[in-house]
């Protein structure tokens, strides 16, 4: 199973316009880092690893017509492309660590013409896009040995192919769980209010023949109750030091149901999405988008004139209710202080 | 304040059609019992006590041609009509009290002539919905003790005029807060899949210059968390002796994390709201509703073809849940059992 989700063609950025699926397969060409910016704006591309993968290949794209004859004309122009995607969305951290790694990617190149620092750029972007390929793929593997067959399992938002290079975090751990043969049933939690879960995780896992089940994001404790969940499995954001996550709105709503009901509720993420310079969740930056995009569906207004609404994109779930976090290193279990540390050999 | 949700005008049922709120605030005029089975089913009229008053009326409308000549003739199909009105909704129970007690009107009248009877019966719905404005009015006094100047309260769905006579539960709650001159801000999460938190409770709020924010259901949790939510007020759609309550789904989602936050989380329901023949909640029947109002929205398919949804319209909170109950006869509080039997008088 793969995504064709973002790639590096010929000297331009192709990706699949996320807000048109599930009706419509449309890949954008992109030339220029304005266009890019808007559609991570709009989140035509979404998901906290493509994210990071759309802005390496947008460092490429911003400095590739760059004039600058010495080093130092280059890093200026670098650092103004790096604070402009840096700009877009402010929660995943995978775009920023992304953005950090090609400005220090440059950093130790100095030394070369500037042609030459442009080719190591696009061979460091491409080898983010890779990494994340490898990573998903491992992760996966991991969090399957999570899975039994039979098991019922939640999820929100996307965490899928459409969420990374092409495989997934949540989603590639279903998938992996499938390709082992283990039959599984997943209900897939819309989403509210851009509805990823609806329009891209029932798409992603029906392709794959996955039995999915659409919710709406406030039927989820009604099936805990009903025991009708085993487990929940959902991707990151941004995760602290200390195992708080920062994920879609409505996560932390699932982890604290989760534990009402016992349920496991796992956060499946590769190293890239973690902060360690952050002590907690409390520090995530969490982005508040238009309002219109609550007040508004699909277009159509919901609510009366003048009203207004709250719309942040994101949550944090303190890592008290995270029975595990998965990444490409193994499954982490708490305390995640000392294991996350552990797990990424930082002790 | 007032609403003329649904009134007896010259010999017809005059309703609002709640589908076209709050973009359109249109009347339908109601002759015939196919039009309001209709109007049931497809919640052009919808909430617990609401229904109650639509269904004497819809007696009314159901016998009124009848050429029955004899008791025995006009008795049958009396029942044909109570047993048809009441397999347009399973769930709210003051449909089938409303439709009994219309029942039990026409068996204490058998010795009148049928005219007589017919006549009996208007009386008996015109009744049925002025005792629903009192109720509705006297547990609104009761309610707003329980509201402090400056409380930020959060509903779900639509207890409002719109969902009674008049006035409403939870919303009637408010309204009189406001009333006393109390200072509240108020948290609509517009209830997924049909959005009548976001179509009907913001209009309702709005047109009494009542402070209100649209939420979506999932990001009730990040407001608890944040401490911006100090009490939960809802309706009811039947509450069992124990205490255990069906209301529109998600209900159950917001008892669990209210819990969680310490948070009050009060049921508001006048008497004929509560079932006190069910000893629990989970014999209360849930309805089960078309999937398509999951994977459209307003129309428009929001998930790929072939995708399956799950679409339970209540969910059942368990009474642990639950702070208080606020009826016409004053606040319940645990334990629910006794204190029910003592509030209605039946120890």
């Amino acid at each position: 199973m793969s995504i064709p989700t973002i790639k590096w063609i010929k000297g331009k950025i192709r990706f699949i316009d996320q807000t048109r699926l599930p009706l419509e397969l449309r890949y954008i060409y992109c030339k220029d880092i304005n266009t890019l910016y808007e559609a991570i704006k709009t989140m035509k591309i979404r998901g906290a690893p493509a994210l990071g993968i759309a802005a390496a290949f947008g460092v490429v794209l911003g400095v590739e017509n760059s004039k600058a004859k010495n080093f130092k004309d280059f890093m200026k122009q670098l650092n103004r492309v790096i604070k402009y995607l840096g700009s877009s969305r402010p929660t995943a951290v995978n775009l920023f660590s992304a953005l950090e790694r090609m400005r220090e990617t440059v950093r130790q190149s100095q030394k070369l013409p500037v042609k030459k620092i442009k080719n190591i750029l696009l061979k460091e972007a491409i080898k983010i896009f890779e990494q994340d390929r490898v990573m998903c793929r491992r992760l996966s593997q991991y969090g399957s040995r999570l899975i039994k067959n039979k098991d019922k399992i939640l999820t929100i938002c996307n965490a899928g192919a459409l969420a990374t290079s092409d495989y997934g975090t949540a989603l590639g751990v279903i998938f992996r769980a499938k390709e082992e043969g283990k039959n599984i049933k997943v209900y897939a939690s819309e989403t509210r209010p851009l509805l990823q879960g609806a329009r891209l995780t029932t798409w992603e896992l029906k392709r794959e023949n996955i039995d999915v089940t659409l919710i709406c994001d406030n039927m989820a404790a009604s099936l805990m109750k009903q025991r009708r969940i085993d487990k929940i499995f959902v991707g990151a954001d941004r995760i602290a030091s200390n195992g708080d996550t920062a994920n879609k709105i409505g996560t932390y709503s699932l982890a604290v149901l989760a534990k009402y009901h016992n349920i496991p509720f796992y956060v499946v993420a590769p190293s890239s999405s973690f902060d360690l310079n952050l002590s907690d969740g409390e520090k995530i930056p969490i982005e508040q988008r238009d309002q219109k995009e609550v007040l508004e569906i699909l277009g159509k207004r919901i609510a009366a004139k003048g009203i207004k609404a709250y719309n942040p994109a994101f949550d944090v779930t303190v890592h008290n209710l995270i029975s595990a976090i998965i990444t490409e290193f193994g499954i982490i279990r708490p305390p995640y202080k000392t294991n996350i540390k552990k797990k990424f050999k930082l002790v």
